[in-house]
C-alpha cells in the first residue's frame, strides 16, 4: 500500500495535477470510478455477476483499479490510512451488529 | 491487505451474510458507501475540504472504511488483488496520459 | 414542472442557500440523493423490488422527490428544460438503438 | 410527463427491454447516470461550473435526460408521481428546516 501510495503521487507530480486535487475532487472521482464499476453489474442478474466473462472481469479489474487509486489520493491527502480505517470500522460494526441478533438477515443492517 | 480480508471474511460468516453478497450487490454497496463519504463535502469549498474539522475527518474516515470494506469484499469474491488492479491501471493511465503531452491540464484526462 | 421550479426558487431563497448552489455542487448532491435511493434496493432481490412494502416505498417517494428536485435546480441553473432534455435523449436513443436489432437484449445497451 | 412517461414505455416495449427494468435495476441506472453527469463537473472549479462551454452544455443536457427518463421509468414501475414527491418532499424539508433558524448557513442541512 505505501508502494502504491508512493507511485500515485509520483504519478500526479510528473503531470502537476496536484491542483485539481482537493479533498472535494477526490471525493467526486471516487464516486463517478464507483458508478463505471456498477455500470458493470447494471443490467446482470445477481447469478450473472457471479460468473463473469473474461472481458467483463478485466473491465471491473481496471475500475477496481480506479476506486482505489482515488481512494488512496484522498487518504494520502487527508493523512489517513485507508486500512486502519477498514479494520476501526469493522470492528465499530462487529459491536453495532453482534451475530447472535442479526443472523442471516439483511434487515438489520444498511452497511456492515 | 490480507488481514482485512480475512477479517471481512469472518465478519460475514459469524453473521451467515454471505447470501446477499453477490458482486452486483457488492458493488451496488460500494457506489452507497463511496456517496456516503462524498455527502460530507457536498457543500463545502476545495478549500474547507483541505481544511476538514476533527468531527469531519472522522466521518470520513468512516465513509473511507466502508468503501475499502466493500472493495476488498467484491475483489474477494471475484480472485482480484485490489493493489495489483491498481498498479495495473496506474501504468495504463501512465502511458495513455505521457506527463509531457497533459501537463498541468485537467481537460486531457476524466479519470487517471 | 413550472410549478415545481417556482416553489423550488422560492424555497431557496427564503434560506439565503443559492449561494451554495453552483451547478457543481447541485450535481453532487442528484448523485448522493440517487445513491440513498439506491441503498433502499441494495439488498432486496429484484424481485423483492417489484413488491415493496408500504414503508419502503414511502422511503423511495421521499428519495425520489430529493432527486427530482435537485436535477429541476440543476436545471434551473443552466437554463435547461429536464423534460425537453429527456425527449431530445429518448429519440437520440431511439435512433441508436433499432427496435429490430436490439429487440430483448441488455447487451446491446449500456443506457437507454 | 405524462407524454414523456408514454414515450419510455412505448420505447421500452418496442424493444422488449422491460424485462430487465426491475425498480432494483432502474435504481442502479438512475445512480450511473447522476455520476455521468457528475463528471462533467469533476474537475471544474464552481466558479468554471457556473460558466459552460455550449459543449459542456450539451453533454450536461444529455446525462440530465438520462436521469429523468430512468426516474420516470422507475415511478411508472411503482405507481409514484413524481412531480407529487419532489413538492410533497420539498413541503416537509419546509417545516424541517424553518427559514429563519437556517438562513444562509449550509451546515443545517445535508439535503433539502
Amino acid at each position: 500500500m505505501q508502494h502504491l501510495k508512493e507511485s500515485i503521487r509520483q504519478f500526479c507530480r510528473e503531470r502537476d495535477w496536484e491542483q485539481f486535487h482537493s479533498p472535494k475532487n477526490l471525493a467526486m472521482g471516487l464516486s463517478v470510478e464507483a458508478a463505471e464499476l456498477l455500470e458493470i453489474f447494471q443490467w446482470l442478474s445477481e447469478e450473472q455477476s457471479r460468473n463473469l466473462s473474461p472481458e467483463q472481469r478485466q473491465r471491473v479489474s481496471e475500475e477496481v483499479g480506479d476506486v482505489l487509486i482515488f481512494l488512496v489520493n484522498l487518504c494520502d491527502k487527508l493523512g489517513l490510512d485507508p486500512q486502519a480505517c477498514a479494520m476501526e470500522k469493522l470492528q465499530a460494526s462487529a459491536a453495532k451488529y453482534p451475530a447472535e441478533l442479526v443472523k442471516g438477515s439483511a434487515r438489520k443492517y444498511t452497511a456492515y
